[in-house]
């Protein structure tokens, strides 16, 4: 087990996010060294797929540490936020199947890096499981940077229920996700329902829930957790719809077709469905979810979320939460530098481009 | 959490059985009153889909509680042995998916269930991602089971190292196994030590060494656990691959087509491969992995399994190993009941129908 330790006030996290790495590759690292030579492949293709993720999780855990007055963040606390970006491996393994996703941070998705070359239907459904498998390896292995983060009893009481709850949510989030894919709805409670539970709640509440239990928070820290967190994260989200739509590929890693190939229901698309007339929901109905949609058609597709309103009205939806993010930091029982700290993650998390 | 316990010396186990499917009820129960009717759809699935398992993973839990020398049996280690039985649940609807498979247990796969009845392509990605879901949800809940059990300090240290081996072990066996589907072979080694991974250690080893390490048992006493489990653990899996295609559906509850149908690699089918002349040779080819496969081709097989001697070599394997468990339990420091029930365990295990 790693002993390092960080110290509080940093801002820009890239000491947690080292130190987060620092841990995961030494853990995978200890994993693939088994000697079995299936392991070791399992084990790389997890390393590369994890290089260049945000660690956003991680470092919500150790803001939510310090927010609930923890100091020098102990290796135990790094080690329950690596387990998080474990998880989170696992998490979008299984979405990129689920999705049926080509790229993933710029590279082949695990599922599509295993079907292999040839993508005969036996390819593809060998990608296809042993992507699945990848994904509860990370899974299980989440869990056992947890168990051997060497918490107190104390802060295993506190944590564990609320691993689980993180979990369950993000689950079913994705399942109402999945639910929804494929027939395009103009029901924008529903997208926003998603975006709670995949992100807001999972992203972003229960790792400063973590982190704060860590530090033994009490129910009125949480709560504040909470109030700042699920504007923030609705907020998160609603700049990652857009992106999805408008990013740029080298910025985002992801291809911005994707979202609108595969027809997800984003509040952006559920706001340009209910603003349009009839002939603009015709051409969003057949341009949106077309597997074949190419740049010609995502143009057009942008163009209808201008004329109808529905980019300005996320954007405007993005400010709104925004602020009540901010303004929730305000009555805050938080530490004056993890209120500093969150102010500038909020501004990063909305006005981000990548 | 379930207070109920369990006096020792019991032989058949069906209050073991219905003790652990009552945690599971309840825990369900609970999963699914929180008001989603999403979720109370999940929770309902898989409350069906763990009907009728044979619950034998629990038995052994509390059969390795009873060897290390455990007598009545508390509530933590029945909430430990539910939660190996939640996440067999996890492992086998995420097993159906990559087998592909459409019956479990006499019914429908989970990924068959949600995909509905139309069948087309919208509504087979939907099965096959909700599944994954399900599975994952099962995951979770299982771990749930396990945190919530109220195991002491010396327990957990004792016991969470191994649930983490035996995840990554049948998760690193389903790999293997996948790895080989769809490409037949001859290599007896090869399918022995998936058997060894997916079911001797997972099945039969890992249970015990759970519940003994609950009970505080020392090294030899793992180590006795071991000489026992892996030859039971794979006379076990020998006698599935026979029902597998020898079976009755009303007894095993699962289509005898399946494992021919998906070209599964079993020792069976590695045998007759390497005993066959070139015409026999060439007939396993063209019927097993024929997804077309008919009863009249199944019966083809099974006459050349009979004329090649793989059915007879694997029948005496079954005994050799069931020999080797049988000496294991002479010099074991278990409790004279314990070997008396694991000795009854070794019969009904390898001698069963279903």
């Amino acid at each position: 087990m790693s002993t390092q330790t960080i110290s509080p006030g940093i801002l820009d996290h890239d000491l947690t996010k080292a130190s987060v790495d620092s841990i995961l590759m030494d853990f995978l690292e200890s994993r693939g060294s088994s000697g079995d030579s299936r392991m070791t492949r399992i084990v790389k293709l997890l390393e590369d797929f994890m290089v260049g993720g945000k660690r956003i999780r991680p470092v919500l855990t150790v803001m939510g540490w310090q927010a609930a007055g923890g100091e020098t963040v102990p290796a135990a606390v790094l080690r329950v936020a690596a387990s998080l970006e474990m998880f989170h491996a696992f998490a979008l393994i299984h979405d990129d199947i689920m999705d049926d996703s080509d790229t993933r941070r710029g590279r082949p998705t695990i599922h599509r890096m295993l079907a292999g070359k040839r993508g005969d239907d036996r390819d593809e459904r060998f990608g296809l499981g042993a992507a699945v498998l990848v994904g509860d390896l990370a899974f299980t292995w989440s869990d056992q940077l947890l168990h051997t983060a060497g918490l107190t009893p104390a802060q295993s009481a506190a944590v564990l229920p609320l691993v689980t709850e993180m979990r369950t949510e993000v689950m079913l989030g994705q399942y109402l996700d999945l639910q929804a894919t494929g027939e395009l709805t103009d029901d924008v409670d529903a997208t926003l329902t998603v975006n709670r539970y995949k992100t807001a709640k999972y992203t972003v509440e229960r790792p400063l829930h973590i982190g704060a239990a860590l530090a033994g928070a009490d129910a009125a820290t949480l709560t504040a957790c909470t109030a700042f967190a699920l504007p923030l994260g609705e907020a998160f989200q609603l700049r990652d719809d857009l992106l999805g739509v408008y990013g740029d590929v080298r910025d985002t890693g992801k291809s911005r077709l994707d979202d609108l190939r595969a027809g997800k229901n984003t509040t952006l698309v559920a706001l340009a469905l209910r603003t349009a007339d009839a002939a603009q929901r015709a051409r969003l109905h057949t341009l949106i979810g077309d597997p074949a949609l190419d740049e010609t058609g995502a143009e057009e597709v942008r163009a209808l979320f201008a004329s109808t309103g529905a980019r300005d009205i996320v954007e405007r939806m993005i400010d709104d939460r925004y602020r009540r993010a901010l303004e929730a930091l305000e009555t805050a029982p938080f530490t004056a530098d993890a209120v500093t700290a969150l102010k500038h993650l909020a501004v990063t998390a909305t006005r981000r481009n990548s």
